[in-house]
């Protein structure tokens, strides 16, 4: 591939790619990221950041919903709020090897397109699994440059693949593709800066917002640079000083990026992930009640007491960044979910006890996604686990049964029990559903 | 100044500077600054760019008016049209040392705030002179590795000025406005690439809007990074290797960089400029006609044919890039406006006759900013000219009657004679207005 038609090629791609070319493992996936995000984003719905965008973005109508809610505003803010609120939790889909969270951008941009368009289940994956594949692309071609240097790199790919979804379901030609590409290129934004306040979530409904607006421009003839991506002050120049764009189209049409997607199990950081894998295992197994236990003992890689090592959180948001939380609501209630790191959670004070009883040391022979776990009990007994490959690795994806659950945790306080089974169904069978809109008639009030 | 503080300091001045501290030819320069934009404003109102954006972007309200036009839209979309077009000739204002064009996003960002408010013209003068400082600073700051990578500075660093403008009228806290720097950080985008598309204007729009809804959002909670600018994956390092912060702060109060802002007396290129300036002062001098002339020869720096060597243009924006077309046109006409670089004049016989008598020689003695014209008359006399400082330039800036000339050449054929009049007196009495709203209802339909 000549480096010089990337933007050209991608466009191609989007616009020519076949539904019937896609294999069927690459669809079941995306039916797992699509029912992954419609969790999260309605897990997410009433938090603050969503409201103030509602409050301050006036509506031009109400055509597009709000996952979650009940009211309605316009495409372009649709997309904003359902990608800020897909991504508060920070509970989405992960590419692991970019750290790139894939579908919000791209599923935020189409979801108003879906409901007011006439599109088939077939259509919505096939621009999900073409959009989180231009994204993840991207992302690649840039790493890890790009991230280090201070870029959101969700953000400023997402845009691309929110671009490049909307391109397709508006059926935009290949021109007009390319100049959506140029569009994405010149609002591709979001720092790293920004992590821990609104804006993170911002990038998010930000890149889906501005992808979708980008399709919409180039399709009225708003024109843009036909090689915004690889041109010498182009996206990836600019972006990042070390790059190898080849890897945003080698396999193009052969390998599909979201079947590297992940999952996350637990609501919080991944660092944490393997001793609530581990106490989760040990709880069922020995049938552990919460005072049963003396003394709970990890060795950890050295990032998890760097990244977590909060004795006593106060908040909820604190509890994500504490290994000693995060391993005592494991064992008194067998999971570690958005509620399970509320405010509420964090001050209950039989899950404050259980959190003086953990003490944690580093061993630098431990990797990042692995932990050992010894719990002592009252009765003497001494319990071990060691994790190698934490769920929701590649190695050891999250299970179907447990993402259904965690849909059902997010899911159920807003939408009620029927309404998450049928949604649950509608996302697992979205490809041979006529009428895609059924996932956003399912997921709002 | 502490570099982790410079959000701050540039905060606290935003929401603390005092009119009465502003000295009178900085107050004048703000005035001519107002003119020279809202004049190109109305003059670029009806380019396709700006008719593809208001059919793109639904209305939320009308509520804000679109410059040179009769029809409104909500603020948001106001900003970006008003943005678009009043970059759209080329033909705005220009703070030479950095090449930002300084007061589209300031400008088009509070124009919606002030037509909806009860704001005198002192506050929108202040907002005006506020929003360049910041803009140009930070340009100043990053100069010129920013742009020298591919970033187009004038919207990446416009979106600061027009959070900063837009945070100052909506009576920002301190926090409030830090954050809306942190939301403007976040966002700022564009890049040199499209330059030659409908994105380069799209940078100044997108400026003006984005830098608008980070001072809404800033003021309704939504939280972002203190420190956007100079954190460390924050602006400065994330988009130049190479940067000065101190340069953003110095003199912060006592220096208004908005007298370095420059007007430009011709709608193309400057490289152009000493030419049209030459031939125009000839022209009369000696109260030349056309068919007077024999030959023009130029002495010309060597960027002049890099840039500007079409000989033959077919169309207007391609008569930008002639400088045989430009001194036939100021030869002909005595000016070289807008109209003066249409797709009829570029056709025009009388103006292709004289564009061939146009002869240039490079000359490396001669600066970017120089020319050396000698014309010979067909009754054998012999007439030059040698432009050492071009008009529009600092050391020989645009004179208030030539901007006034400049004004009506752009805004007469839109609006007609009487409102131009008025609007011209209405910028430059500004500041003791009481309703700084009639700036829009005069320059609108």
């Amino acid at each position: 591939m000549n480096n010089e038609l990337i933007t050209a090629a991608l466009a191609e791609y989007i616009i020519e790619a076949r539904l019937e070319d896609i294999p069927d493992d690459v669809i079941n996936e995306a039916h797992r990221t699509l029912l992954n995000w419609v969790a999260v984003a309605v897990g997410g719905c009433k938090h603050q950041s969503v409201e103030i965008i509602l409050q301050t973005m006036p509506a031009a109508n109400r055509n597009a919903s709000i996952f979650g809610r009940a009211e309605k505003t316009d495409a372009l803010n649709a997309a904003l709020a359902n990608g800020v609120s897909s991504h508060v939790f920070d509970f989405d889909d992960t590419h692991l090897a970019t750290a790139i969270h894939p579908a919000g951008p791209v599923l935020s941009a189409i979801m108003p397109l879906v409901e007011n368009g006439n599109i088939d289940g077939g259509e919505l994956i096939h621009s999900l699994i073409l959009g989180v594949d231009i994204t993840c692309r991207l992302g690649l071609a840039v790493s890890p440059d790009h991230y280090d240097v201070g870029w959101h790199i969700s953000g400023t790919t997402g845009i691309f693949g929110a671009a490049a979804a909307a391109s397709r379901l508006l059926q935009n030609s290949e021109k007009q593709t390319r100049w959506a590409f140029g569009l994405a290129a010149t609002q591709s934004s979001g720092m790293r800066e920004m992590f821990g306040s609104m804006c993170k979530s911002f990038h998010i409904g930000n890149a889906a917002k501005n992808g979708l607006m980008s399709a919409m421009l180039a399709k009225n003839g708003f024109t843009s640079s036909e090689q915004g991506i690889e041109a010498k002050r182009g996206w990836a120049n600019v972006t990042s000083s070390n790059h190898d764009l080849s890897l945003a189209t080698n396999g193009l049409g052969k390998k599909f990026l979201i079947m590297d997607n992940s999952y996350k199990p637990y609501a919080c950081g991944v660092v944490v992930h393997p001793g609530i894998d581990g106490c989760v295992q040990l709880k069922n197994e020995h049938d552990l009640s919460p005072n049963e236990i003396e003394r709970v003992d990890l060795r950890v890689n050295p990032l998890v007491l760097e990244l977590t090592g909060k004795k006593r959180p106060m908040t909820g948001l604190e509890g994500k960044f504490s290994i000693y939380h995060a391993c005592a609501v494991a064992l008194q209630h067998g999971k570690g979910g958005e509620k399970e790191f509320s405010d509420t959670a964090v001050n209950d004070p039989l899950t404050q006890t259980l959190r003086d009883k953990v003490h944690a040391e580093v061993d630098v022979s431990i990797a990042a996604s692995a932990m050992a776990i010894h719990i002592t009990t009252k009765d003497g007994r001494s319990l071990s686990k060691e994790i190698k490959q934490v769920v929701g690795s590649l190695e050891n994806p999250l299970g179907d049964s447990a993402l259904d659950n965690k849909t059902r945790d997010l899911c159920q306080p807003i939408l009620g029990k029927e309404k998450t089974e049928t949604l649950i169904e509608t996302c697992r069978n979205m490809t041979f559903l006529r009428d895609s809109s059924k996932v956003v008639r399912t997921a709002t009030l």
